[in-house]
């Protein structure tokens, strides 16, 4: 059957486990169409994961399924899961890293990967995402019935990634991601933010949100509406990230 | 309709970013063969896409479709386009970035992407990989003439490549491209040399073209007909980038 | 016809290289199902692509073809070769590559690649996976005959790699690989130790093999029964590699 799986991963790309695991799922599923969204985790890195694959799924095809595999836990008592909601799939450890897709979910349902017959005939203790995860995500797209995986669990494990506060008219947020040109994805809708906004960042003012990259000089800072919803900074033709070298930044909106 | 779409951009690998694009791209037309070609080019580096698409794109089925997004001006006044020559289709921004496959050709069409119905819905100011470029590419992947996403333009971007140079019977080029190996691509064509040239580069003088790397001694220097057609300065087993370590390069060879 | 074919090269992925492989193969059969391994094999290093393609090529469907261009003897009179053995294909350098999976076939058959009629047009020097390798794989998708490609070999290259020694209850073996999240994999089959086992390596001792990583407290080594079937020393949730920061590393390990 003719079904896309979604592959996220810490895994890296210059070993074969990446690999192993497409053949395992193409030994099930020899139709399955698989596809990268990235295996440059931070290695053991739950949230930039949970990140990642709340920004990705929905522009696949309802129905998908994706595999997300960042589990420092592997071998130990954590759950595998399987679960269904938005029209999507989703197979991957219980440790919240899909807890921002579910959060998002009114339909969700999630089962617990116990079922031995749809795990690899040896199961390590280093590698679930060749043992059970990808061989639960092929017998999905083969048509098999989520429920048939295990017994339906009511609490999965969620993250807690801090939101932003309105107070009065200022807007406080937080840098929760960047991206590999730099860019310092924030925490704060863009639609709370307009061209009239002051946006202050370790001491820098921004005046307003540009359009585009360019519309500022080479070099400058710029604060932009990001691809994901969120507001975002930015250097046009740079990095924002270079630009402050520190990890936690916040920032604060003040709305005229 | 089967059909390949290859993809390049300068996005890196560690985000959602090309993950997504696919996900457009399969979207819109689920059996759409997608290959990628890199998403490692230099940031914002228009002049080395231009080269690698000028590279890869002819070894690809005819009618293949190749995405291009290294997108500077994204969201700016620059132009959107699709083209068709030589039997493939090209898709990304009006930037020169196709240059190098649109001069080798005599059947040029270009098109601007104006026409919304093209467009993902939301088009955002920053990302039009995935909301303009991407379901260019699969609803031509799907059939749709090139002609129904715009007007006609006969004014593409042009970049500026430096050509070789032949003075009497001295030619002076330079080097354009490094690999990862550490390869030197020069802008002389392979043609232009035999064993017998006298090669000079940065001081060094090789003495004729290899046959292949190990003919000469692993750490040693050598002059070898690359497989673009250009002459390409390497290190047997070893690499010739950082044997000069210096960026801009000129090659002088003698034909006696 | 629909047959997978995967990668594994030391080309990296910034360059055109690798799409280029993918275009030639797509091009003689556009059904076939391209699956990177990976990319990242330190350049010129056959040991490691060899580790890497034996612990793959099995978790793919039986007919499978691997495709393996770690080549620095391109263009010289080293031999190209195509082979069958355990249901699976093998294409690439005849260099010791694929020597760990030949040893442990019992129905080896080797042919040279010489029939050009299986070649692209112009052969380069310096990228024969483009104009040799991938075009063999992709006929080999095609149902073409492996005695079709050229004379029988009896003698493929072997690859010397050190095996582990037994001595009384000592064993005596090594680390052979480490991965992107600095584990180091040893050439001891993990069967050989069990719970009450210590093992030594650079002088610290580790008393026993773990479970899983996380039995461990974070950033303490560990012995582990490995996902390939050999023993790893690993860290939890850091890099076993870092820990030491020495290449040869050697392990002792005394059963009770």
């Amino acid at each position: 059957m003719k079904r896309i799986i979604t592959v996220t991963t810490d895994f890296g790309v210059k070993d074969q486990y990446v690999g192993v695991m497409k053949g395992v799922i193409l030994s099930i599923n020899c139709d399955a169409v698989i596809v990268d969204i990235t295996h440059d985790i931070e290695p053991h890195s739950i949230v930039p994961a949970a990140l990642i694959i709340k920004n990705s799924y929905k522009y696949f095809p309802e129905k998908s399924i994706h595999l997300v595999v960042v589990d420092p836990g592997v071998g130990s008592a954590r759950r595998a899961i399987a679960a269904s909601c938005n029209n999507h799939f989703f197979v991957g450890p219980d440790n919240g890293v899909f807890s921002l897709v579910f959060k998002e979910s009114s339909d969700l349902k999630v089962f617990e990967l116990e079922n031995k017959n749809y795990f690899l005939e040896d199961v390590s203790s280093t590698f679930h995402g060749r043992d059970i995860f990808s061989p639960a995500a092929a017998h999905l797209s083969n048509g098999v019935s989520i429920s048939k995986f295990g017994k339906k669990i009511k609490d999965p494990v969620t993250l807690f990634v801090k939101d932003y506060v309105i107070d009065n008219k200022l807007i406080r947020g937080e840098v929760i991601y960047k991206d590999s040109f730099g860019n310092l994805i924030t925490n704060i809708p863009s639609r709370l933010v307009n061209k009239d906004s002051e946006i202050r960042i370790n001491d820098i003012l921004i005046e307003g949100i540009s359009q585009y990259y360019s519309s500022v000089s080479e070099g400058s800072l710029l604060a932009i509406k990001g691809s994901t919803g969120n507001l975002e900074i930015s250097v046009n033709k740079g990095s924002a990230f270079k630009f402050f070298n520190i990890d936690n930044l916040e920032i604060f909106i003040k709305n005229k």
